[in-house]
Order: structure tokens, then C-alpha cells, then sequence
């Protein structure tokens, strides 16, 4: 089934146009911005959650059948929220409460969330909005557990000259991802010395603009206080259930800050896995060539 | 790093007149056509890779912090190729050697395919275009065993005025998909009784019209004869290793192929598993609303 | 922390004694009958777990040394009621009660069985029986669907003349293994066409002679009615819930059968995988050479 | 198939009597030492292998029958080498050569060592031994990165009045489990700081005195040099590759020298987990009581 971003009243030549324009623009040349980590064995990631693993069961020569051919496959396992991942809105809860006052035990069937699972967040393909922060503020990146605040967010709008729209997906880019292409897994997970990142002040600013999902550079989103863990995550308690905003985090936003991007195409495609709080995702920011 | 589809000799302005139509395509309203599968425990696959599965290690509950909020998470197993899936060109190798000649060993690093790996996949977001062959024969849907010819191929571009270019992306609905979703995993499956699909024959014709990747609504893509299992899989080989050409397999086709839609934009993003021979994906078919 | 099977009341020398009898026997020369089922990939098991799986991401070569060492290593995925296990107490409720009348949420901490888990189970080191009841009755193997029942439990005894101990762990052998031997999953997992064993009257006659453990060279212990599927299984209430009395699954009991063994040291040692409802294990029969 | 320490030329009788003495050993009251680690998410391991997880895909309540019953069970995911474990002699090769001069490459049948892997080892009955090194040396526990000397090994057989006989298991104390014990996962790993244990002359040591297996308290059996990982291993290349000695690591030994027992039955029963390069294991010491 189709999800339809607005209610369809044309006539049936009113979309063909729409589908003429998508094709004509594919045409002329697009650039398709990868915001995906690579999954690969021991890359950072929170140790809540199973960390990624894959083997190869089976390689090339391991069996070859009488013609020559042979095909080698995959053993993976994993935890959703690892890698660039989103949250589903079953992800969090507030005083036994999912989005919409749902009860949390309420949303189970089975043994799985059927209700408000990573299966019911429909494929995103939406205007995306990119907040460089750090270039805004004129630094390569933002310090271990510096909160961005509203003060920040409304100064970055203003200086890229980027409105925020009802509907859109806005990134919001600390430099910290710099962390993960570099190696340094300890600092980018910052368990011990930090993250920034908005909090709640900043989400609430998010939420305000109706935005649909929110996305960082980051393993939590928000920010993370030096010596503070995981343990408190005011953010996420605003966007996920108090607001319904998906969370997407540990994004790719390197090689969009550095090309000038901040408006695009965003499209979004979580693995439907029935049940789940969350799905490793590989965002796409699109724009013309 | 973008992975542009043409050389973009233009000025800005250009690529900014292509980000702007894409932008007016998605405020105009899109149908976002999702051809992915549920991921459930138990849904019909391939005996030979890892079955899907899927836990809660922590519900709503389970720890509940002293601020009220409480956090669920996930548990994956599984292999690449189940659910609706893309094969890297790892994953198939004739007499030892992978794509453009590549010794399959030469391909390996540390245990792992870092050369054609499904990592190595761009995401693809390009002119997509359905063959809906069960509607050009009249039929509900294909037979059990049933080749799809180059005749039958022809017919249904005839039928449907539909072009094929270069650098597409072709889906052949057989409407085989039928069986996923009444549950009958054992005819869907067909390792006795055979699945509709193209041959040989049928593989050559699409790769001589330097298309980028196919797809079909089955399990192996190609025609599985009565009673033959998985075991030869020529199609596989013309695509894959001769020709580069991506393979899709167990696509969702019938809601895509019920709107009468032919032509879409394609989006793909494959998560990037570094060194595996596939990814478990969900593409979609992206039209005016 | 040892677990002593009875009071120690002894001064050290009859610890010693029996520590020194002990080693004597094993001087003499022990028959170790293996009751374990090789764990291989596609083995039969239960559709309900996650199926046994193994890949090597690491072989030798992937990496090697600058001395010129290299290691490999494994990865697995699997249920615990796969290849031959145990049950824990925590495995079965009955309206709601595990064994005992703790109520099965109250076992759980932090999403799991830290109560009745798996890993209460102490080793055991122990008298143990084999019931061969084909042989008793004079056949191969039992049928398909076929009852154990009392009376042929008491005519095993007497054909054998053997008795049970309290504290004693009792094994049934139908003979149904040899469809495991003989690759044949489908008549082993008996789905549709049933496997033999006990039902509520032979558990609770083993249940009256006070054992510690029972288990069966089948896939579920007890009695599976013909078109049945797992679905009830009242040897299972009996002896997990209302005597605490563990239970044993796809035993290999051919080999200790055809050489005649029917009293012998019991040892088992399940993995203490903490809060987990069952453990894969290899049971072993020991007896003089 | 039995596996037998030592040809059987004996009458029946001789066996017979064996059981005998073995079982009325077991009436006498044994103590059952274990000596594996409590398997739980998040414990100490080596980064080397796919830690351990397990959740609950259902738990009681998920799915209840008509008849009030319910089951819940388990999903798991682990690398071998994690926990209380065993080396099989696939695990270790020199100059791409197994033990017994077996090219590494030849091992491997369908991507996995049916020759030399874990299932090969068959279950130990067998005189064990423990050596409690810190007792001799009058020390709670030795240093990081301190090297068991010959000559330390020398004094503990001295201070304990021990022998070792040809196919003894030899289990040596370092007391750094205590590490284990008190959580400190990272001092425990030691892959900074170092860990105790023997070096290649111990391994020398132990090779001759013929004995069947080693152990250890630590994560590598061997000694780990400050600063050097796990990146040379000359012990298990003496012992594995060399002479064919299983070697176990990760063995809770605290409870046993507590104990004050120095001799025991050694009982271990590995999984046959076919073409894997090791096990978790549960060991057992038994003794009277």
C-alpha cells in the first residue's frame, strides 16, 4: 500500500506530471548523499545492545556444483540500534506509556510491539533540512557533552538561511561523527566524557516546528553529559513519546556539510521488521548533481 | 561521498533547478509504492541461509529508570538472503572467478568479500519500470515451473507501451507474491513443485539492454523447475558474474502492479554490511500521488 | 560453589575414600557413553526455537601472524530446546504458575528467569536408568503416536529387572532416535504424523518414584498425538510444574542401548546461560569398561 | 559410541564391578565442584568473538493455550571462545599447519573444521589436577602480566605433595578470576595491563608430562605481557598445534582451592558443535563429599 504524504485530489494527469518531474530530474544528473555508516565487526556502538556481527558460512570453493557455479552467503547478528538506525516510536516510554497515552504492555502481541513498531513507520521521502551547527558557530565541531541550545539552533537557521517546514526531517550536525570516521569509538560514544547535542529545551524547539523526524550525528541524538551514561535521555522522552517524532542517530553528515547541502530530498526506507524498536537504516539526501 | 549517476558538467544552477523539482514533486504529493516484505518469525525463505528472528531482550519494564522512563530494544539473527533482498555480485562466483574476472579469493579480505561486497552497492535512486507479465498474458498469475520467455517479455512491453533504457531498473511481477501473502511458504518457496520465473534466455535479453538491476516477485528470482530445488541457477550467473547486474528478490509487486503504475522512480538502500554477498532491503516505487 | 548431594556428616577420611574409589574406577578403564546429538546445521528440531546456526568468521589464513600463527573462530545462533537440552523449571506455566506456585512474572528481573532459570540447575552426578522399552516389548522401535503407558514402563522394569532410586535419572528410549541417525526430520519432529513417549499417566508414575530427571530419545519426551503438533503437553505440566522434575529432549540412546547398559553414572552439566528456560547439552553415561 | 580410556580386556565382571564402585561412590555423597562461569550479557570476554547475548522471545503470558499452559524459550547468540570454554585443536594453526601436520585448508569440509573441530574432543572422565600456584607462593592472587615460571610450577607440586600421571587434566590457579568475580572486566581482559599465566617453558613443562588438557583461571590460559592484546600465544601453539592438549580458560578455580582439593575426578562434556574451533563448556571436579 501507497503512503500518500497528502490527500490526492487531482486528476490522474496531476500525478503523471508529478512522476514526469521525479523522472526528468533523475534525468539531468542527481547526487545521492549517503548519510549510512558501514557496518562493520567492532564499529562504536552503544553496549546496550547486541553488537554487530558477520560471518560468511559459506565462501566461494566451500561448494561448487557440477556446472562451476558456486554462491556464498551471510550469518548476521545484531541489536536495531546500532549503526545509523532509527527509533521506533515503541522505543521509549514514560511512566509505562507509549505515544498517545498508549499503554506499553498494550502494544505487545505476542511477544513483539504490533503496536507502534519499526513496521509502522512508513518510507520517508520528504523535504530534509541539514543545521550545521559547528559551521554556523564557526568551530570544526562541538565540544564532549555541549548542550546546542535553542540559541544555536535559531542562529544556524539564520545564518544558512533555511526555513523549517511542517513535515520535514531536520539533521542536525555537531561534527562529532568526525569521531567515527576516525576510529576513536571511545570518544564517539562518550560514555564517560560526554556528546553534544540539543536537550530538552532543543527538542521542544524541534517539536514546535511539527517536524517529522529528527536525525544526528551522534549515538544518542541528544545530548550526553560527561559521566552521565545513557541513563537520562529528556529528548527522546519529548520527540518519541510525547510528540511522536522519530529519532534517527549515529548519521553520516560529514560529506553534506562539506558539499554546502542543506535542503534536500531526504528518503528513508526502514527494514519493516515486525515487532521491533528500531531498524539499522541507510538515509539518502538527494539533490541535483 | 555522493555516487552521481552523470557527470555533472553544470553550473549550480542547474543542480539547483533539479533540487528544486524534486522538492516541488514532494510538496505536489507522492505515492510512495513500498516493495519490501514484512520481516516476521517464520515468513517463507531459503533453507540455506539463517532464518529471521527476532527478540525483545528488554521490554517496557524490564528497568525502569528512577525518572519514569523506560527504554525496549531488539535482538537480530538472520542471513542476507531472506526477506525481500538484494544479491551483491559476491555473492556468485563461476569456476572461481566473481565479476569482470575477479578471482573469487582475491576477493576476500580477512574473511570477508571487501572486493564486490554488498557494501560496494550504491544506493540507487533511478527510472524504474514494472513488467507485469501475469496482466499482458491475462492471467492472474504465472505457473508453477512457468518460463518466462523473451516472447513473453516482449509481449508484455508491447501490451503496457512501456521503453526499457539503459541504467534502469527492471521488476518482473510473475504475481507469484500471491503465495507470500496467503502463507503458503511451501508453494511460495516451490523447492518441489517450481516457481515461475525467467531462464537463461530471458536474463540475456535484459542484460542486453544494459539495465542496472532486476527484480522479481519470487524467491529465486529466476524459473525454478519442478522438482530441480535451487541448485542451477543460470540467470544468477548471466546477471551477476557476466554481466555486473543486480539481482532483488522476494519484492512485494502486487499493490505496485493493482495501481497500474509503470514506470516510477526506484529508490534503493541496501544497508552496507561490509563484505557481504546481500542485504536484506525495502525499495520503493516513488510516483505523483 | 559445590552442590553435595547428601549431608556430609563424614570426618574428611570418607570424603577421601570415596574421592579415591573415584579415581580407582577411572584407573580401571570407564566406558563414556556420549548421549549428546551432534549439533550440525539443518538438524531436526522444533519450529519454535531459532534453529542452530555456526559460520567461521575467522579461518585460518583470514589473518596470520607475523610469527606465522593464525586462530579461528566461530559464531553461533541457536535456541535452547534445540539438539539435545534440557528443560528448565522456567520453561512451562500453568495458569500463569511456574513450579512451586511462583507466578511466572514474578521469576522474571530485568527480562529474565533469574528465578527457575536454567541456571539453578545444578550439575548432576547421579544413578542413572535406561528403560529400553522396544526391547522389553520386543520391537524395533515403537510407532508413530504410540503411548508409553504404565504398564509398559512396569514391564521394562521387570524385563530388565532393574528399579529406580529416588533421586535417580530415568531415560526412555522409544527407539525414535534412529530417524534423527537416519536424517529423516520430518518423521522425527513427527508434526503431523505423531512420535511415541509417555503421557500424563507414565509422567506421573515416574513423578511417584520422586527422580530427579527424565528424559526420551525424542524431540518433546512425551506422547505427540498424530496431527497434534506441540501444543499440548501434559507430561510436561506434570513433571516441570507441579513435581519440578527436569526434563531431557533427543537424547541418542541407541549406542547405551546396544550394548546392553541399564544402570549407570549419570553426569550432566548444563550451560548456566542465566535466566534462560533451557541449555543445550551432552549427557554422559558412565560406566566400568 | 563409548570412547574408552584404555583397552577393556577384561571379563564383564571387572566393568560390572567398576559401576558398582562408581555408583556406590555417588550413594557415598559426592561433592561437585563447578567450575564454569555464570553465562551472562555483558560479562568479561575477549573482543575477539561475538559476545554472548540471550533474550526471550516469548515469555509466559505471550501465547497462552486453552489449557492454561505456556511456554517460554530463548534466542542466543555467542562466539565459542567466550565464557568457560574449551580450545578444540582446529582453534590454533603454525605455518598454516593443525596439529598432527594437517594443512589448515584440508580441515575444512562445506566451510567448517570437520577435522580437528570441537566435536572431535571426546567427553572427559578423566584424574584432574590442580596446581594453586598463588598458595604456593603465599600470595592471594599473582601479579598482571606475571609469567608462571617452571620453577613455580615445581614449588606448587612440591608445597602440594601432587603428581601428575600421564593424561592427567592439569588445571592451573593464577587467582586473577577473582577479577571475574568482582566485575572489573577490563583488569580481568588485562589486554593494557596484562594478565598471569604460564609462557611457552611452562607449556614445555606440561606438554611433557603427556597430559591430555590444561586450564586456567584467566581469559588466554597463557601469560599476557602488559600492552601486548592477545597477539602472541606461544603456549597454545606448544600445546595445541605442537602436542595435541586441549586447553580450557576461564575457570572459576576459586571455590575448589577454597576447598582445599588438590586431586579430583575431572568430568567435561563439550558441545559437538560440528566443525567449530572450540565450546563453552561447564567442568566439573567431583569428589566426596
Amino acid at each position: 500500500m501507497p503512503s500518500t504524504h497528502q490527500p490526492s485530489t487531482s486528476q490522474p494527469s496531476t500525478g503523471d506530471q508529478t512522476t514526469a518531474q521525479l523522472l526528468a530530474a533523475a534525468a539531468a544528473g542527481l547526487a545521492v548523499h549517503d548519510l549510512g555508516r558501514l557496518l562493520t565487526v567492532g564499529m562504536p556502538q552503544s553496549p546496550n545492545h547486541p553488537a554487530y556481527w558477520h560471518s560468511l558460512p559459506r565462501r566461494h570453493g566451500d561448494m561448487v556444483r557440477a556446472d562451476g557455479g558456486s554462491a556464498a552467503n551471510d550469518m548476521i547478528s545484531m541489536g536495531t540500534h546500532v549503526g545509523t538506525h532509527i527509533d521506533a516510536l515503541a522505543h521509549v516510554s514514560q511512566d509505562g506509556k507509549l505515544y498517545g497515552g498508549l499503554d506499553a504492555d498494550d502494544a505487545l502481541e505476542g511477544g513483539r510491539y504490533a503496536r507502534l513498531g519499526v513496521h509502522t513507520i512508513a518510507p520517508m521521502v520528504r523535504r530534509g533540512v541539514l543545521l550545521d551547527v559547528p559551521a554556523a558557530l564557526g568551530v570544526d565541531r562541538l565540544e564532549a557533552g555541549q548542550e546546542i541550545t535553542v540559541e544555536h539552533l535559531e542562529t544556524t537557521l539564520a545564518a544558512q538561511d533555511t526555513r523549517i517546514d511542517a513535515g520535514d526531517v531536520v539533521l542536525i550536525r555537531s561534527g562529532w561523527g568526525q569521531h567515527f570516521d576516525n576510529g576513536d569509538g571511545d570518544t564517539f560514544r562518550g560514555l564517560s566524557t560526554g556528546v553534544p547535542g540539543v536537550g530538552e529545551a532543543g527538542a521542544t524547539w524541534l517539536a514546535a516546528r511539527d517536524i517529522h523526524a529528527a536525525g544526528a550525528d551522534t549515538i544518542a541524538f541528544e545530548r550526553l553529559a560527561p559521566g552521565a551514561g545513557h541513563g537520562l535521555l529528556p529528548a527522546h522522552r519529548v520527540l518519541l513519546v510525547e510528540r511522536g517524532i522519530y529519532i534517527m542517530e549515529t548519521l553520516d553528515l560529514e560529506g553534506l556539510a562539506a558539499a554546502g547541502v542543506r535542503e534536500f530530498l531526504f528518503v528513508l526506507s526502514p527494514l519493516p521488521l515486525f515487532g521491533a524498536t528500531g531498524s539499522p537504516v541507510r538515509p539518502l539526501a538527494v539533490v541535483g548533481a
